[in-house]
C-alpha cells in the first residue's frame, strides 16, 4: 500500500500560513501549529469546510518540551500512519522598530527565540520525520522552507533585535540545505521583502497604494508549493518574492 | 478579441533552451532564436509534432542588426499580430577555464560578448513588447528570464573571462528588475549551479556520479515556468537551482 | 586640558583580543575584559611590562549585570575620567562542528549566547560611551569593532549554531553601523577567515602547512587598528582577513 | 644589492588616482598613467616638487597595444632595474544614469571597456611583474588594488550600462585574487560607497551638505596603503569606503 503522507505548517495564524495550509491542503492532510487555537481554528476550519483535511495543534515553537508533545499527538493520534512530506516554519516574532539604546535585551531573546531558535528546534523535530520519508516514494522530495523577511538579509537601523533572529533564521536554513540535501531532503528560505496583505496591514499606505502593492498570501503560497515540487536536479535553496512597485 | 501571445527563447539550441521553448509552448506559440538552424531546428520540429506550435529564427545575440532583423521577421511576417508574453535569455558563451595570463582578451570579449552584450541587446528589442503587454491582458506578467550560472555570483580561479561576462548580465537583470517591474514587467535571473544533464556533459562524473546529480533541463524549465505565472504582487527576482548532492 | 581616552577588549583571553590589546596599547591605556583573569592577567603583565598601560576586569558578555559592574568599576574606579575611544569584542563562543541532530539546544544557546546577544549587551554599554567621546576631540573616530569568522557569512554543513550566532553578531554589527555612524560612531566588522595562529592551532595541518597559512594574530590587530584610524568621511564597515593561500 | 621598487597608478588624474600616487610616492617612485598627460602632469609634478618621484605615462587602458608600450617605456626607460610593488587601477568610465531604453550599446561598450577590460589588461600587463617581485624581498607582499563603487555590488535602476562594467571588474579582482593570492600576490578591491570630494562635485548636495560627507580622496588613499601593507597571513581582498553620514 502506498504511505499516505502529510504537511505542517508552524506560525499558520498568520496570513502566509493559513495560505499555505490551504495550498498544501489541495494535495495532503495539513496540520496547522500555533501557540494557541485561536490562531489556526478558523484556518482549519475553513480548510475542512472547502473540501481538504486539516487537524490544528497548539505549541510553542520556542519550547522543545511543547514542540515534543505536539509532534508525539500528530504521531499518535491525529495522523497515525502518516509520514511527512512537508514543513513550512513561518512564526514571525518581533518585529517592532526600535533605536538601539531603547531595545531591551528581552527584545533581543524574543526575536531570537521566536525567529531562530524556534526554527532550530522545529528542524530537529521534522528532519527526522522528512528523512525517513525519503525512501518512502513521497509524491516530490520532503521539503522543509522557512519563511524570511528583507532583515533576513541585513541588519538595519533601528532593526536590530529582529534582524538578529531573522538572519539567523536563514543561517539554519542554509546549514540543514547543506547537511541534508544530498540526503534527500529539500530545504528551501524564501525572502519575503514587502509587507503582506493582510487585515491588519489594511490601512498600511506602500508603494503609493499601488495595486497589489503588497503582498498576497496565496501568491507567496503558490512559489511554497513550487518549491515543493522542484525535482531534485533542480532544487532552490533560496529565493525572493516581493510586489512588483517595490523598491530594492 | 482577446490578444494573441508568444514567447521566445533564445540560446534555444541548448538543452535549457530547448526545454523552456517545450515548456512554455504548452501554452504559447514559441520562438526559438540562435545563430544557425542546426541549432534549433530539431527542437522546433519536436514541439511542432508533438502537438504545439515553434517557429525558428536565425539570430546573433551579439549583433544589434541581426538581433533587429529578426525581430521584425517575427512581427511582420512569423507571428503578425501577437504580443510578447516571456522571453527567456539563455545565450551562453566561453565557459572555458584557463589560467588568467593564458586567457587572450578575445576570450574576455566573446564572454561578454554573449553572456552580457547580447543580453543587453535582447533586453532592447524585448522590453518594449513586454512593456506593451502588460495593458493586453496577458494571462501572466509579462517576463523575462536570464539564464545564470555559479560563475554569475563571484569570480573564481581560472574563470576570469566567463565570470566578468555572468556577472554582467546577472547585473544587467537587477537593473532591469528595479526599473522595470513597477511597470509590471517581470525581470528574473536563476542561477543554475551545477551540471546540465546533456548529451555532451553525459560523460561527466559529477557528484560521484549520483542518479539526479546533474540539473535535469525540463526541471530548470519549470521553474521558469513557474517564475512567468508569478502573481505581480509576489515576484521573484532571483532564484538558484542545484542539484540536492551538489555542494554549495 | 584634554581628555583622556582609553580602548576595551572583551575575549581579550585570545590571540586576536590579546593582539588587539597590546596593538591599542601604544596609544591608549587599555582594558582586558574575559570571564576569569586566567584569560587575560598575562596579557595585562605583557603590556605593562613592555611601557603600555594596561587593566583587568572580570565579565561574562552574556550576562547583562555582570558586564554593568565591570563596566561601572571602569568608570569609578580603574580609568576615572577617561572616555572610550575604542572598542573590540571578540569573544568566541562555541565553534564546535556537529552533524545536526547531534546539536544540543543548549550548543545552540551557547552560541547566541556568546556570539551574539553577548555582542549586543557589549554595545550598549560601549556606544552611549563612544556617543560620549564624538564631541570630545577624541584622536579618531570612537570605535567599535566586532570579530567575525567564516560562518558570519553563511551557514555550512555541521555548522548551525555557531553560524547562526556569528550571522546574528555580524547584523547587529551592521544595524549598530547604520544607526550610529551618522552619529560619528565608527562600528566595523572583520571577517576573519581562516585559522588563527595560536599555540592552541599549532598543530593544525592547515594550507598544506604553508608558511604563514594561519593569520597571525598582531596582523589582525594591525587592521583593526587601521579601521580605528580611519577619517570620518571613508570608514570601513566590513573587510576579511585570510591568509594568502586560503581558498575561498 | 637590494632590489629598487616602484608603485603605479593608473586613472591617475582623478581625485582618487592622484591621491594614491601620493600615498605611495612616500616610499616607492610612482607611474602616473592615465591617457594624457593632461590628466596626469599636475599631480606628477606635486609629487615631485614635494620631495617623491614621479613620472607620468600617457596609455589607454582598454587598448593593449597602448599599454604594451607604456608598460614597455617604463622597464626600458623610466625605471629601469625596477620591480613592481604596488599596482591601483583607478579608470572609471560611463558614470552617467539613464533610463535603459535611452542608453545606447555603445554606452554599455564604454563601461565595459574601461571598467572591466581596461582592468583585464592592466592586470595581464601587471600581475606578471607583481608575481617577479613576490620572491624579490619587497617591503611589503606585491599587491593590485581595482577601485570599485556602490554599482560594483548590484545593478540599478538607470544604471545597466555602468553596474555591468563595474561588476565585471569586481569579479574579475575575485578570479585574481584566488589564482595568485597562494603564489604571493596579494589583489583587492574598494568599494567607494559614495561621493568623493572633488573640485567637480563641490556642488554637489550630498546627506545634507554635512561636514565630511564626501568622501576625502587622502583618506581613500591611507585604506589603499594599508592594504599594500598588510601581512601576508591577513589579506583583505574587499573592503567598503562610505562617508559615516552615508545611508546604506
Amino acid at each position: 500500500m502506498a504511505s499516505k503522507f502529510y504537511a505542517i505548517v508552524i506560525g499558520a495564524g498568520t496570513g502566509t500560513g493559513s495560505a499555505a495550509a490551504r495550498r498544501f491542503a489541495k494535495s495532503y492532510p495539513v496540520v496547522l501549529m500555533a501557540r494557541s487555537p485561536a490562531s489556526y481554528q478558523d484556518a482549519v476550519d475553513g480548510i475542512n469546510a472547502s473540501g481538504g483535511k486539516a487537524v490544528g495543534v497548539s505549541a510553542d515553537a520556542s519550547d522543545p518540551a511543547s514542540l515534543g508533545v505536539a509532534f508525539a499527538r500528530i504521531r499518535d493520534e491525529l495522523l497515525p500512519g502518516h509520514r511527512l512530506a512537508a514543513a513550512v516554519y513561518n512564526v514571525g516574532a518581533n518585529f517592532k522598530r526600535a533605536p538601539f539604546l531603547e531595545t531591551k535585551v528581552e527584545d533581543f531573546d524574543w526575536s531570537i527565540g521566536g525567529n531562530a531558535r524556534g526554527f532550530f528546534l522545529f528542524a530537529q523535530q521534522t528532519i527526522p520525520l522528512l528523512l525517513e520519508s525519503v525512501d518512502a516514494s513521497p509524491p516530490y522530495p520532503p521539503t522543509l522552507i522557512a519563511t524570511g523577511a528583507t532583515a533576513s538579509m541585513r541588519g538595519g537601523a533601528h532593526c536590530a533585535g529582529f534582524a538578529a533572529g531573522m538572519v539567523a533564521r536563514r543561517s539554519i536554513a542554509q546549514s540543514l540545505a547543506r547537511e541534508f540535501g544530498p540526503k534527500g531532503v529539500h530545504v528551501a528560505h524564501a525572502v519575503i521583502d514587502g509587507v503582506i496583505d493582510l487585515p491588519r496591514t489594511k490601512e498600511y499606505n506602500v508603494n503609493g497604494g499601488a495595486e497589489d502593492g503588497k503582498l498576497d498570501p496565496d501568491a507567496i503560497a503558490e512559489s511554497y508549493w513550487h518549491l515543493h515540487t522542484q525535482h531534485r536536479s533542480a532544487f532552490t535553496q533560496e529565493l525572493d518574492l516581493r510586489p512588483y512597485v517595490e523598491k530594492f
